[in-house]
């Protein structure tokens, strides 16, 4: 039986100015017109934006904006972009931005190239056969969508809303700009919350079922103690070349398969699954909600394979104390200023809350989640009322 | 300034028959005639050959054959696969085999799309403009070739003989099936040789001038640990599936840019060309090439900038001390019966002969090698006579 293999065609950029090559790409690229994807307007006011189309005017290719992009981004507003980039006559998407502007832009090119309600992609009714050609020019370093095979969006349009992804390697983009420069104006906490957000996209590979590559764990591990040994500079110095360089490949290539390749599975995600009913919801940061619920799992899940943390635990820390490692890993969250409980998210959850949020994680019961340890409902439940310290 | 980027669009399935998956991977390409091109006869005598072409064949495809791919593949041999692809109308190339049989595959696509004497692209007349979609079943972990972007051949045609590289990125082949269980049957000398090359494509992009990306050097010494550490098992148990796996990942990494993204440069690669000089006249194994000359080049260049070294010896053996860093490498070579001179390469070099080489590497003082530090003739020739214990 074969093992998860790698496939990552997306041409990276990488180091200063890496941005103003984006002219010369798009033109390699045959872009004509392009639809350039934004978010709040931060780009704008720094004046890369304006860079950025000076670049593409230049190389003599049109463009036309859409902006607004919100972190845990709408499906209303990528229907507008679906719009837009029909109506316009484009044939090429620039995403301008985190991941949040990437997996938006994702998402405007399934629905382009797939036609129908673009919702459908997302909530598992099809799968994309294809996808606008799209190129990247990143300003944060988190989500690995710059080189991974997904994206997440909120449906906005229901009650309660749904957040929902989809994973196929027509989510792999053209290409991808990485400026570490670009980062140097990210805020403390979403730096903090990045950096999260890269150590559990290895995390959630790290814990999987079945055999795995030895060589593949000692990746992780490295890349972990990276994040951990570069967040604090960031924080500290916010445009130290070498902690936001370091930290942006990180983010890249804890997302982009290679922290999985010759595994028997893609790993766990369950932590990902139960964040992401908190954030659809309460609108918290990915990266911080994450930190909210991993030691809990990390607990609950602990006997299934306690080898497996011991592994964990020595390769990052120097320590074969499973629950000491992950107490390690906690006070590292707390370190950087990262929540280890729901009520650190400013969530007042109670009993009721979890019970209601772990119903939203299975889909009222009808799926289970995880690899590592398969978790029903009132597996969910349990961390959901461990996380919130009522367990 | 723009550091070194990232770009490996070649698809690699990894695992246990992942062979079996070339019929419907071909198809899936849309390739209709296959050229099946492959090496000495050890993958007829073991059946692989057979169960490929049973796959090519369930899959609705045509192919013809060509064999005889020797250890440094000979620019004749790639003439008559330019020949016979055009002649028989094919439309994919398909390599089975280690890295020899590969690099003779590139050189055929590349003389396919591109024309003329094919020689050209090897010696620096023309740069490649496209190739023929190539994929690759790999039997040996060793060139890294089934994902990097390069292909080395011989010219047995000259007096001397020439062993030229061409570096593209169209040399990244479209596929490669990675099974590790198909390197059980690979001699001692040749895993151990095959280890050394890994390790060098890691160690050449170690070495580079300017600024460097910390991440980058963490996983060299990940990388490198991993080889140090498999390698002894798959001499002492061949059919070890996780040695197997471990290294054949191993290869394909270090040789794909990642050891080198978000550096100043590519690397170094003098030892490459000093060794080259070597297998082309004395047609012996690269890597053990690779060993008898590495010790004597890192002494030689210490002083350039011994802090690299410390780097290296801390990440790889916590180490401190450059020279008994680099004498832990050579004690680990000498582990694996490699050389660690040229006399163990069984060549009797003497100073007429260290000169000799030197000037054919400078092609007769044309050229300086070398990026970490740049080498003249006569630094060279120091190395030489360094590696043949004359200095």
């Amino acid at each position: 039986m074969a093992s998860i293999g790698y496939y990552t065609p997306t041409k990276v950029l990488f180091g200063k100015e890496a941005e103003n090559q984006v002219g010369e790409v798009l033109k390699a690229e045959g872009a004509t017109k392009v639809l350039v994807h934004f978010g709040a307007g931060s780009v704008k006011k720094s004046g890369l934006l304006d860079r950025v189309e000076a670049r593409i005017k230049e190389a003599g290719i049109d463009f036309i904006e859409l902006g607004g992009v919100v972190p845990n981004p709408r499906v209303s507003l990528v229907r507008k972009g679906i719009e837009m980039y029909r109506d316009e006559g484009c044939d090429y998407i620039l995403s301008v931005g985190g991941g949040s502007v990437l997996d938006s832009a994702k998402a405007i090119g399934y629905g382009v190239f797939g036609g129908g309600d673009v919702w459908d992609f997302y909530c598992g009714k099809r799968m994309p056969e294809g996808i606008a050609p799209i190129g990247c020019i990143l300003t944060l370093s988190a989500t690995g969508s710059e080189m991974s095979d997904s994206s997440v969006i909120t449906n906005d349009e229901t009650d309660p809303v749904y957040k929902r992804g989809c994973n196929t390697d027509f989510g792999r983009v053209k290409f991808s700009l990485l400026n570490p420069e670009l980062t140097y104006t990210v805020s403390e906490y979403q730096t903090a919350s990045g950096a999260v957000d890269i150590m559990m996209h290895t995390l959630e590979r790290f814990f999987h079922s079945g055999h795995g590559l030895d060589f593949t764990d000692d990746l992780a591990c490295t890349l972990l103690k990276e994040v951990m040994k570069w967040t604090p500079v960031a924080l500290y110095k916010p445009d130290d070349y070498d902690a936001r360089a370091n930290l942006m490949w990180c983010g890249t290539l804890s997302h982009n398969g290679l922290m999985a390749t010759g595994n028997a599975t893609k790993g766990d995600w369950a932590c990902h699954q139960i964040e992401h009913e908190l954030s659809a919801e309460y609108d918290v940061a990915h990266g911080a909600g994450l930190a909210a619920i991993w030691g809990s799992w990390a607990r609950y899940v602990l006997d299934t394979d306690r080898e497996r943390f011991v592994k964990l635990g020595e390769g990052v820390f120097g320590e074969s104390d499973p629950i000491k490692a992950i107490e390690k890993f906690e006070a590292f969250f707390k370190s950087i200023n990262m929540p280890i409980t729901i009520q650190g998210l400013g969530l007042d959850f109670d009993e009721a809350a979890c019970r209601t949020a772990a119903r939203g994680v299975t889909f009222q019961d009808a799926r289970t989640i995880g690899d590592f340890k398969v978790l029903n409902t009132e597996d969910v439940f349990n961390i959901y009322m461990m996380a919130s310290g009522l367990k």
